[in-house]
Parts: C-alpha cells; sequence; structure tokens
C-alpha cells in the first residue's frame, strides 16, 4: 500500500518541482482541471496590465510596430510549434480551435479533391470532441462529402483501408477517456491509404510530447486555454506541414493573412506558408496572456522538458489510478482512461452507474476540482507543472470520503449548472 | 475666421463634455485615430485585471457559472444592439469583423440560393475594405457566384436594379474617405431588386445612429476596437434579422453555437435566433474590456445618446473641414470626405499630390495622431466621447505649422514602418 509519505518523498525529489512557483495556485483547492482551463501564470497579471495600460492606454496604435503586435501571431506560435515538434514559422496562434479547425478541414478537403478526387469521405471518431464533428459535418454537408464517424479507435485502420477516406480528423487524445492515440502509426497508415491526417491537440499540446513533423502529420489545431495556461478562451493554434501550407487558401481569407495587410489591395494575395492562415485583426489581450502561459510549459525545457513533464504526469496519473483502486475500489468506479501508457494522455476518468455528477460536485465542495462530462464520466486532469504526488494522495482521500460517507448523496450536488 | 476662444467656448457648452473623463487619455496626444483603435477607457484595467485574478486566477472554471462567463457574448451583443437599433437577444459578441463576415455572407448565399436561386452576384464597393472583399472573393469562388464590384456609391442602384443581385454588401461608412451610405435607402433598393442587403458597422457603431430593423437591414457585422473602444483585436460582433436567424445554419458550426453546448452531443443541433452564430470558446479576456468598451458610449445615453453624439461629431468634423480650408488652403489638401453631413462619418480624410504619409508621421511625432492610408490618404477620426474642439484647433494649428515650416520634407518622416 502507498502511503502518503512516500508521496510527500516523490515530490521531494522531484526534479519540476519548482515550476509550481509560477503558478498563482487558488488557496485551499487541488486543481485536477487544467485539461479544461490551465492555472494563472504569476507572469499573466503584470503582461496583461501592461498591454492594456502602456501598450493600448499609451502608445495605443503605435504599439502595431512599437510593441510588435503584428508579429505576435507568428511569435506565439513560434514558441508552441517548440513544444509539438513544428519549425519556426510554420504555425500561428489565432482565432480559436473550431474556427482554426474549419480552416484546415477545409484547405485539407480542397487539396484531397485535387489530389484524389475519388475520395470523398472524411473520417473521424464519434466521441471527438462535439465542435471538431460539427465543423466537419458542416463542411461535408456544403461540399458533397460524407463525415463518417468510427464508435472506437481500433477501427480507423480498417476503415482507412477502404480507400475512399480523403481526411483523417482525430482528436490525439480523447477529450472523455483520455485515451492516446499513437500519432506516427495512425498517420502512416493514413499515408498509405492516400488519407491526409489532422490532428486536434486540444489535450495533448503541452501535456505530451508531439512531434508533427516526424510523426507524419499534415495538419493540426489545438487549444491554448488547457494544458497551454492561456486563460479562458485563450487563442488556439494552426499548424500545417509546409509541403501543403502554400498550396491554396483557406476560406477564411482575411486582411492578417494577406501578403500585404496595409497595402489595403482589393485583391487577395495570400502570405508565404502559414501566415495566409491568419485571418482577423487578434485579439490583443488574449493572445499576450496565451504568450505568459506557453512560456510556463518553455520554462521545462532546461529540466528535460515535454519528456520530464511526461514522465512526471504518466507518475501522477499512474499514482491516482493505483490510489483509487486501493481506498476507492469497492465504490463501482470504473476507469475508462487506458492503464497502457502509450495509450494514455494527461487525465485520468472513472465512468459510474450513479452519481458521477454529484460525486464531482462534493468533490468540488471540499476545493477538489475535476469535472463532469455527460452521461456518467468524472474527468481529473493532471498537470505536471503544477501538481504534487502529495496534492494527489489528498484528493484521493477526499474522493474515499464522498464515497464512503454517501455525502454526494446530500441533494445540493444534485442540482445542474447552466455549465457543468 | 474661427478662433481658439470659440472652440473653448465650445467645449464649455458641450452638454457631452463630461463622458472625456471616462478615459485614460495619452499625456500630450490630440488622438484622432478612434476610427483605428478607440482610446482605453478607464474602467478597463480594473475589470481586465478581475477577469485575470479573480475570475480565471481564483475561481478558474467555476467561472463559467459564478462569473456567467457564459452569457458573456450575449450580454455584451445586448449593449451593442442598442446602439445599432437592434432588439435584445437579436447580436452576440464574437470572433473577429472578418470571420463574422464569412458567417452572415455564407448565411445571406445559402438563402439567396434558396429563394432566389438565379441571382448568382454579391455585389459591393471597389473601396470597400479589404478584408470583407477577400472573404466575399473566397466564399463567391468556393460556391460559382460573381463578386461584382462597382467603382462608385452611385453606380449600385444601377446594378441593383439588373436583378442578378443575390446579397449586396456594403460597409456604411467608407474607411478610407469616411463616405456614409443611407442605409435606409440602400436597404430599400435591395429589397425592392430582391437582393439581402448585409451592412458592416466598423466605422458607424458607436460613431453615429443606426437603425438596422427600422432601416430594413438583413444582416450586420462590426468591430469593437475602433468607436466601441475595446481594445486591439476586440472580438466583433454579429447580428441577423430575426427573420433569417433561424432559416440556416452558419458553416462555423463550433460547440458555442450549439443548442445545449454542454450536452456534448455529436450530432450539431443549432442553437435557437443568433446564438447559432457563436462558434468556438470566446477570448474572455478581450471580451471583457470590449464590455467596458461598449459601456463608454452607453455613458452617452442619459445625455442624449447616439443622436448627441453624432451632432457633436459633425460639429467636430464641420470645425476640421473649416479650419483647414481656412488655415492650411494653399496647400493642397483635397478633402476627399463628403461636405453634406447625410454623407458624412465621424472622419475627415485628405489626399494630397505628395508627403501624405510624411505628414501624417510629422503630426504623430507632434503628438497629432492620424493615420496613413495608400497611397495618398491623410485619415483623421474623430471620437466625439473624448474629443474638444479647442483639440480640432490645436491639431489643426500644428497640421499649418508641419505644412507652412515644410518639417514634413525631414527625411525621417518618409520612413516607413511594418504597420502605417
Amino acid at each position: 500500500m502507498t502511503t502518503r509519505e512516500e508521496c510527500l518523498s516523490l515530490d521531494a525529489e522531484d526534479p519540476l518541482a519548482s515550476l509550481r512557483d509560477r503558478f498563482e495556485l487558488p488557496a485551499g483547492k487541488i486543481y485536477l482541471d487544467g485539461n479544461s482551463l490551465g492555472v494563472l501564470p504569476k507572469a499573466t497579471p503584470a503582461r496583461v496590465a501592461e498591454v492594456v495600460r502602456l501598450e493600448w492606454g499609451e502608445h495605443l496604435i503605435e504599439s502595431w510596430n512599437t510593441a510588435s503586435w503584428i508579429e505576435l501571431p507568428q511569435r506565439v506560435g513560434d514558441k508552441i510549434a517548440r513544444l509539438v515538434g513544428a519549425a519556426p514559422g510554420e504555425m500561428v496562434a489565432a482565432d480559436s480551435t473550431s474556427v482554426n479547425l474549419f480552416k484546415v478541414l477545409s484547405a485539407a478537403m480542397t487539396i484531397a479533391r485535387e489530389d484524389a478526387p475519388g475520395k470523398r469521405c472524411i473520417l473521424s471518431e464519434r466521441g471527438n470532441f462535439p465542435t471538431d464533428l460539427y465543423i466537419a459535418e458542416a463542411l461535408a454537408r456544403e461540399r458533397g462529402f460524407e463525415l463518417v464517424l468510427v464508435g472506437a479507435a481500433e477501427d480507423i485502420g480498417h476503415r482507412l483501408a477502404q480507400g475512399n477516406v480523403a481526411v483523417l480528423m482525430l482528436t490525439q487524445v480523447d477529450f472523455k477517456s483520455g485515451r492516446l492515440h499513437d500519432m506516427a502509426a495512425v498517420s502512416r497508415a493514413a499515408r498509405a491509404a492516400g488519407t491526409l491526417a489532422l490532428w486536434d491537440l486540444a489535450h495533448s499540446a503541452g501535456a505530451l510530447p508531439v512531434n508533427l513533423d516526424r510523426d507524419g502529420a499534415d495538419f493540426a489545431v489545438g487549444c491554448g486555454y488547457k494544458y497551454l495556461n492561456g486563460g479562458p478562451g485563450a487563442p488556439a493554434f494552426v499548424w500545417v506541414h509546409p509541403r501543403h501550407a502554400e498550396r491554396f487558401w483557406q476560406p477564411l481569407a482575411g486582411w492578417m493573412g494577406h501578403a500585404a495587410p496595409f497595402a489595403f489591395d482589393p485583391a487577395y494575395r495570400p502570405a508565404p506558408g502559414i501566415a495566409r492562415y491568419l485571418c482577423g485583426t487578434p485579439a490583443l489581450l488574449s493572445l499576450a496572456a496565451l504568450e505568459c502561459g506557453v512560456d510556463t510549459v518553455l520554462a521545462a525545457e532546461p529540466l528535460g522538458g515535454m519528456a520530464a513533464l511526461r514522465a512526471k504526469s504518466l507518475a501522477l496519473t499512474d499514482l491516482f489510478i493505483a490510489l483509487v483502486q486501493e481506498r476507492c475500489g469497492s465504490h463501482g468506479l470504473e476507469c475508462i482512461t487506458p492503464s497502457e501508457h502509450a495509450l494514455r494522455g494527461s487525465q485520468v476518468s472513472f465512468a459510474r452507474a450513479e452519481g458521477s455528477y454529484a460525486i464531482v460536485q462534493a468533490l468540488i465542495a471540499r476545493g477538489v476540482v475535476g469535472d463532469f462530462r455527460a452521461p456518467d464520466v468524472m474527468r481529473f486532469g493532471f498537470t505536471p507543472l503544477y501538481l504534487r504526488f502529495a496534492d494527489v494522495w489528498d484528493a484521493v482521500e477526499h474522493l474515499r470520503d464522498v464515497l464512503d460517507s454517501g455525502q454526494w448523496r446530500d441533494p445540493r450536488f444534485h442540482r445542474q449548472a447552466a455549465v457543468t
């Protein structure tokens, strides 16, 4: 049996422990929801205040030049690129994940239509994050493609092999179960089938090592406000492999993606490379906050970078799974996150026949913040930048107590909020 | 001849003078570029800090409920609606103007394809803001429509009368000349021709009275960072007349526009009304700042609202035009902004055969901030919320001096910056 003292020892030996100091951790909380909204970095409030008071308030439009606002989408994109195996100049931070997905999926469909006109399917998983499916559904309907959804990750290879899939669109880590796809293997299977591989990195960027270029991805998007700690609704990012980036316009052909935005040319002339995936004026306040968040992940580079973060993440989730089994084993919690490391992201999810929503609420009331995903999933995210092994112990103790005591049956934990 | 004393008297009598106190005006500057980026409201830094430190930093994901983040796009949309003659529930603040234009133009094209399948043209002006033209060009290409551009506003009626225009897409106030369209008359002509009228209010929302519903608009978008003072890259807004709002999905069918975003339903079911024009997670920091900006315009409501702001705006631009004529008349400045009130927005633009860029730079060096628009336009925006009549006098004195002295010929004013 594990003990709390062993957890404290792990914390004492943790080479990444110092990174925790970079965050304003909420008092009295064990925050296991960094996969939904990352914690506030200490550097962010001052940086946002600087953008507001100095760059906007004092220098106003001059800041497009003097504060390099015009380069910020690229600068932040270059930083995120380092975390996901992309080269400088290949990525920009902009818009939302949904909007970026629309850009790359429509570009992928256009390319497929030209290179492989017989292929008219977009393949994804039924359990993919809904916004991805909605965007794909809308594009498929508009362009006469068929959106095909498989129920299980294991069916992807078989479906690809049928040969009519234009674009494979997957979220690398499933938002509900935390299951991780092998990007290299899946992209290889896609390539072999003449299919373009589009990856949503919402739950992988900043959470585990990603190597877009080496692992054969064609397109990628991802989220700024989860493991990148960019703040609520932070801009997302978009990446296109250089072999595709200049082939087509994406249809959101806004002025920031023009080759010369301030020439005010009435005809669209796309910027070289990934810059053509910019559209309108970037939300500067949110983008500046995103940069601070990305910097917290880059701060791990001298300490071993994403590999070290991944090792700690797996140790945290291993511990959580083991402790729940040890201490809450009799309460009917089914771990729906794979136990195999190669198949696990940075979260652990449990399903339960009854009470999942209320159990999460009872935990939140005690300061242990996870979240609920319909119909029956309790989701716990583990951000190795700021979580300790002792936090895992304490969280499981609360979970055990909520279950042993039956506290979750209290009606106040069953009231549904607007956002769950 | 006008005197500075007369300008000071106008300021002393100005019923809107107190609104200036709501802004952090940059020291030593006369800011005539609120049509590019509005000035920082005094309330904004504290509000943004509250969102960062309290709502994000302390309450984290709970703020979706406790701070009503989930309702913010609608709440800000409702406030903007009051400024442009739309009803509560008809508008949301989200994304960029470019992205919103894509949403409404594609919806308009879909509706036109159903109601008037013979009409395959999108009509606009060659001088429309480029991002609008780029988006229209991309959509026209994708869907087999033709984008037709007229060179002069006077040609619109004639071109509409040809009968094959599906959508008329105009920016109400021209970004370069400041020319104002008569929304009621133009929308009426469009309606008579069986054409949908789509308006970009980038330079009119917060600058002059707009009445979308009364004046027959079908769709509208607009910008949050100009006269609404929302901050750099503030979210934009989107409005669809209720008669169209529920007819179709817009293709950016993201999860925030779903009828039940947190049900995580794999099939898209659009939200009722304008909420289906939301897409991804909103950039909360930028959206909170936008609300503060909109509040500065709403603060004029007890003082006469948009009608009073419009009266002052016209008085300011009248004065500016008259003073430039009186005091700089010999320097070859051509006022390209209409002198007729009904045709003028809230800016004044001059063209000059030589040196427009350098003259603007020389003025900026003196603290008089206007901007340059290629190839030869000096642009001066007048925000009645914070500009004084004496500012107009002083700005013209600087302009006179830059011209009389030939200071603008100094080579340092000819160096081009990345953003002009």
